[in-house]
């Protein structure tokens, strides 16, 4: 029996159970669809989406970056979603009492790890939460920009994403002007398919 | 009215429809399961852990890797399902027919990106087909690693996989020996909490 003899390391047995742990992140829903007949896009799909979204779009980040580390970023920034959920962007409420319980749920995720990955990513998540160094500012980016690229491919026309608006967008998204400004320009015009689809009230 | 005077170039333009070709790797399903009752894992949640796992996992890679080739070769490795779907690894007469059509697809859809990012997303796929760079052979590693992972998870006790028994896993993955010592450790081990779980065969 092959079974006997398998010795693995401490160190590679707290690394298999993090990547278990991932598995979770696949069932936390997102207010975006996807195209199997409405389903709710998770925030796996959302991450990997957006870090995909890195490697063919890091042409437009205004400062120098080091990809590896965007990218690393973009793969770990939902997974404090497993203990929280996601919160919607126009959640003002609830995005406010959220931020004390994501860094709990960073430290017992990323704790999961044997040292020093746990405090690498966990110093990667801050960095990107911060929204300081050029690394983070394309990074949360990239991240707010994937979901305007969805919406018009996944909803049917007059599909409106709820309490929703073009100034409310805007006002969320206008950071990007300065982050990137060519990324601003193709989420105007990613607003404007939304418009003219109508999942987006013209207000 | 805002839209009026956006600009994006023709470049950025068709980096945004092949971003947005992406969505449909969301509705591409595998035999793997997932967390939420029973459903099957998608390809674009497989590629998002696969990715995540290179980067928590890249010590053991027997050989100096390029990270961030190794990431961006998982990113996109499945992309081409778009047009083919997925076959079972264990499948053996349709994935000796689907190799042809998974290159036409990955013309297909690579070809959508500009000149030369469709060049070099399209050599780094057929790298890691190839299986025989460094990089390519780690990345190989971590795509077969990570559905060993998920199974016993994501699986109740006595949900047999389909036609898959511990000899045909053993055959199928035993080139992990080779790609990553440490890995085949713990595909073993993993392989061994499936039997534990009565979810492949024990012959």
């Amino acid at each position: 029996m092959f079974a006997r003899g398998i010795k693995m390391n401490k160190k590679l047995q707290q690394q298999i159970a993090f990547l278990g742990e991932l598995e979770k992140l696949k069932t936390v829903t997102r207010m975006n669809k996807t195209l199997d007949s409405g389903r709710n896009e998770n925030s796996a799909e959302h991450s990997w989406h957006s870090t995909l979204m890195v490697l063919i779009l890091k042409e437009y980040a205004p400062a120098e970056i080091d990809v590896l580390r965007v990218v690393t970023m973009l793969l770990i920034h939902d997974i404090v979603e497993i203990d929280t959920g996601d919160v919607f962007l126009y959640n003002e409420e609830r995005r406010k009492s959220v931020e004390a319980e994501e860094l709990v749920a960073a430290k017992r995720i990323f704790g999961m790890l044997p040292s020093p990955q746990d405090q690498e990513m966990l110093a990667l998540w801050e960095e990107f939460e911060a929204e300081e160094s050029a690394d983070a500012k394309f990074a949360k980016a990239i991240d707010r920009f994937q979901p305007l690229i969805n919406h018009p491919i996944t909803r049917e026309k007059g599909d409106k994403i709820e309490s929703v608006t073009k100034s409310k967008i805007i006002e969320k998204k206008r950071f990007l002007k300065e982050y990137s400004p060519q990324l601003w320009e193709a989420a105007l015009a990613a607003i404007n398919r939304c418009l003219e689809k109508e999942i987006i009230a013209d207000c």
